[in-house]
């Protein structure tokens, strides 16, 4: 009977038909036990029969995969690759394949309720109320500001179509593939990182952690910024520099800032000091509909493969030029 | 030289436009040295010797005016009249206008920033994660859950506009004068409040406050809610019973709610104590260019009425018949 270790949590919690797949495959199955982020270690000891990983975000390295012979699948559930290491996986003859359309959807929609309560001082206005102070702050609308847009794929392109329904902001965008008919219904301006950096008000990331981005905004980048611009990061921890970011914050440069993703998760550092720093858990793709669609989608092509039929969401090439590049 | 008193606050601070057009207009002015929303006390002591009042939302009884022998115009900077006593300026021959439009945009934006927050638990991971806890909340997104809109007039009508970037939730709307050409881009539900009690994961109020709806959701409407529904209020305080949300909410029922309007401002009461509770101070309307648009709409009118020319803000009969029936 082949195995599957499924090392994302929660899984099947809201939805039980990955579940009931792999047991309609006759697909022994263990969930995570530990219930969080497994470390390099703790996977590596788990690994070591199993035949598939349905699996997170955690590190999926050369070592995990030595402990891991049987292993012939990893099957992501999600999107971000920065965590497997292609080419070791390449090497072995492991195959990869992701689900990288499920989580847009629920990624761009909590980005745009994160702009809202930024400019907005939600957060700020809520933390006092709940201890007893009152002020009211002063915020903008979206037609008010320039947005700047980093990364402008699945997610950025969906972003910027639901900004479209505010009115007409101005809105500076940058790629390293710039597709000119992502938002045919907005006039984008699509310009270099820096000008984002120096122009835009609010600035969203939407991209993928690479040898490119890691470490991409750090503090000299953030006092380019406008001392009241306000910076999303909903993609993945470690492209800003999450100890510059809190320096920056901490010396009353930008208005505010909203992080979902952290270098290190259960994140427990310094930005959880700043108030005006609105902190969520790595939540971007939690939305019922999504995460079902992404463990669905994850099971079924471990399913495929245990099974002989052709897979339909192999990681393409040129995920494994950028990690052969180091780019 | 003509005298007004300006009582909302903070008034001129982003844009002195309207501070100006009251000194090139010869009209000495006060601005309210509390800083705040003035007591049915304060107000009629500091009244006396002013031909207009430029008004937020403190109460304008009869009382006030009987101390106000100079007055002649009530001029709000905003929408609701729900302080204003209506039918005591008509007996006194003074004048009321408002700028109804002006802070519409600006309500409605902060609505789905709200609405958003709730659907994916923002508040709650934020506080949790100030205070050193990691939890990832499921959420839902808009095109999965059934909304519900009361009032569907300048504000309720902009919410849906913008909800319908993002993608097609189930909308059940409510109003006393269903307008059926609102949205043509949804597919709208016109149905009775109780159908929305029962049916919506997500309501939101868009309701001036009046005779038929203070006190309107009491503890038998929230009990009939779903009990992961959420409340959304930005319109005005008293509409939802404060004490009965508070209770229903720490009984366990309803999985949110936003409340940025009070029975009493600056709010102190039980619903700060509730977490998934997200709490703001009556900033619907505060956004900069909303509330410059607001408080030069009013100040023109003042400036308009004091040199003899026509008024453009004028509160239409109909807000007196609503008082009148006490309706």
């Amino acid at each position: 009977m082949p195995k599957a270790l499924i090392t994302t949590v929660p899984f099947g919690e809201k939805n039980r038909l990955p579940l009931e797949q792999l047991e309609a495959a006759g697909i022994d199955y263990v969930i995570n036990p530990l219930g969080r982020k497994l470390k390099e270690d703790e996977l590596a000891e788990m690994v070591s029969d199993f035949d598939v990983l349905i699996a997170g975000t955690e590190l999926i390295t050369a070592r995990v995969m030595d402990s891991a012979s049987q292993l012939k699948l990893i099957s992501r559930v999600g999107i971000g690759l920065d965590g497997v290491d292609l080419l070791a996986a390449e090497a072995r003859g492991i195959t990869v394949s992701y689900t990288p359309d499920a989580p847009a959807p629920a990624v761009a929609e909590l980005t745009i309720g994160l702009m809202l309560s930024l400019l907005r001082s939600v957060h700020v206005a809520n933390a006092q109320i709940h201890r007893g102070e009152w002020h009211r702050h002063f915020g903008r609308r979206i037609p008010e500001v320039t947005i700047g847009i980093i990364g402008v794929g699945r997610i950025g392109g969906r972003v910027l179509r639901r900004l479209a329904a505010f009115g007409s902001p101005r809105i500076l965008v940058n790629d390293i593939h710039p597709n000119q008919k992502v938002a045919p219904e907005l006039k984008l301006e699509w310009v270099d990182k820096e000008e984002i950096y120096r122009h835009a008000d609010v600035i969203s990331l939407h991209l993928p952690l690479t040898g490119q981005t890691k470490n991409m905004i750090r503090r000299e980048h953030l006092l380019q910024m406008k001392p009241d611009a306000m910076i999303i990061n909903t993609s993945r921890g470690g492209i800003i520099n999450e100890h510059d970011l809190a320096q920056v914050l901490g010396a009353g440069h930008l208005s505010g800032a909203a992080i979902d993703v952290f270098e290190q998760e259960p994140y427990t550092g310094p930005l959880g000091k700043v108030e005006r720093c609105l902190l969520t858990s790595h939540m971007g793709s939690m939305s019922v509909d999504c995460r079902a669609r992404m463990e669905i989608e994850a099971t079924e092509e471990a399913v495929r493969f245990l099974t002989g039929k052709p897979l339909q969401g192999l990681v393409p090439p040129g995920e494994y030029d950028v990690q052969r590049q180091g780019l």
